[in-house]
């Protein structure tokens, strides 16, 4: 109902009276008084003026599932969300769903996290109202063995809404870095529940610096507003970033890995240069010379031979 | 305090009165009766004459917690144990209970399953008290990769576990299933929740008939009973199982992959023989040749051509 009620006043422009929404909505007068005030604690600018009725001043920057849904037109990804202000981290909710058998496509949001999760354990800061922290859940029929390819195509995505949403350009250091100017904007971290042929379930994990300041970002990290100089909005870039999703995961399903592999090639800033790479239990150094159809990457060592890495934490060399 | 109950009047031969129990236990006696009570509720026949006391005339064929944790002598492996009488499957629990964090070694005990899993989503029949259906959480800190491995060491510990508790040889067929005279007597399913890299934890789950009539049985199966034509103690089997298992994993742990597929080797009877494999979205019919470190069935097919499979279903050709 507060969906359908924001959707009245951002249809109007100026003043809608409490009697024209009501009696559109079929609801009460004193029904609708409620929505509004709820709307306001959401962060909604609402003024009412006697005799002329409520007119929508603001909106909050918030990533609430009635924003995020407004045109969102995706058939599958974003379909279901649950939304929190604070968490843990949205894995551990996006796998506890889907364990419990969520729909594919369903997202959990955060406004903020207070142990977001990078690879291996690693930390994400995540301040509130402040950046992009998603986790999605696919059900792929594929080997586990094919999930580094979703992570490429997640981080393909991102960059294609990226530039959509702000025209920034951003690229991709493999296998799951966003970076700027090559500094850290976001990152991916992939989760599956499998058996040893078989996929369950796999949670994408996304986590973007939207409009951090320069104080709260780390070094070697940036963010959007930093890089455009302005606040991003953000439910405009998480719409734009599952519309990508989804259209690359068709393509993906229907066709296989071959065009994100392309597009990853595009974007990336790995290929072709020297790498030290520290994976499982093993280090090595070499020129990254490309990346196979399961999304490995092909390192080529001083010896000639070469040797293809699944995931690990890739340095370039200068 | 059942348990201590329970020691005390197994190690006395003949009455031992309720005043001696509860002055050993430090309990009042009314407390020891309702105790009595309990465990006489949970299958324990504990007979109670007048004058003399309390006496332990038989227990249960019951996979309680205190039955199996009682002179298991295992450092790690079903030191936490959750037991239920019937639940849709052991795996589900275990998986739950692998998310929230629990220990390695947690195991996950039913005494039937209304959904009990095999894998690709198959069933597995899970008749009450006949069975021993288990699910087992470890954390290895190895790749996902690795993960057939403990697959294998999981057969080869419940073909180990058989021999020593009953004296039958049970054999097994390439990748889960455990045979006797070509008979189904068992099977495994691993499960795991990964990073790409990184296992964060796994499921092993137990399916094995154990006191089966022969008319609860599918064709092609076969349980200790039928082949001992005895009932067999599940207890004791099951100690025997998590005993072999706890010392094959600290092997694995400490040398490698190695002495399990040396093991995996002298039980199997897929290798040497013309098998066809049907494993993700292919098929293919060869030879099987050997077993590679990563836990991969090593077929040549009559080209020559020699392809691993991580995982499939195989069929051994007359």
């Amino acid at each position: 109902m507060q969906e359908k009620i924001l959707e009245t006043l951002k249809i109007k422009p100026g003043y809608v009276s409490g009697e024209e929404i009501s009696s559109h909505l079929g609801i009460s007068r004193q029904a609708l008084w409620k929505h509004i005030q709820e709307l306001r604690d959401s962060g909604y600018d609402i003024v009412a003026v006697p005799h002329l009725g409520y007119k929508l001043h603001g909106s909050p920057d918030r990533l609430l599932p009635f924003e995020i849904g407004d045109k969102l037109n995706t058939r599958l990804i974003g379909k279901k969300i649950y939304y929190h202000e604070t968490i843990p981290s949205t894995m551990d909710i996006a796998l506890q769903k889907g364990l419990e058998g969520a729909p594919e496509g369903t997202i959990v949001l955060a406004e903020s996290q207070t142990k977001g999760r990078g690879r291996l354990g690693r930390g994400w800061v995540s301040p509130k109202y402040k950046g992009i922290y998603l986790s999605l859940i696919l059900r792929p029929r594929i080997s586990p063995l094919q999930a580094p390819v979703l992570t490429l195509l997640a981080s393909v995505s991102i960059c294609e809404a990226i530039k959509e949403a702000t025209g920034l350009e951003a690229k991709i250091k493999w296998p799951n870095d966003i970076l700027m100017h090559n500094k850290k904007l976001g990152g991916i971290l992939t989760e599956l529940s499998a058996e040893t042929d078989q996929m369950h379930f796999m949670v994408i994990g996304i986590g973007l610096n939207v409009n951090l300041d320069k104080g709260s970002l780390l070094e070697h990290a940036t963010s959007l507003k930093e890089e455009k100089q302005e606040n991003i909005n953000r439910v405009g870039l998480l719409q734009e970033i599952l519309r990508q999703i989804e259209q690359n995961y068709n393509n993906f399903l229907k066709k296989g890995s071959g065009a994100v592999i392309e597009k990853w090639r595009n974007y990336n800033v790995t290929l072709g240069h020297r790498v030290k790479v520290a994976a499982h239990k093993e280090h090595l150094e070499g020129i990254a010379i490309d990346i196979d159809t399961d999304g490995g990457l092909l390192v080529r060592n001083d010896s000639g031979l070469v040797r293809k890495i699944m995931a690990g934490d890739v340095t370039h060399c200068r």
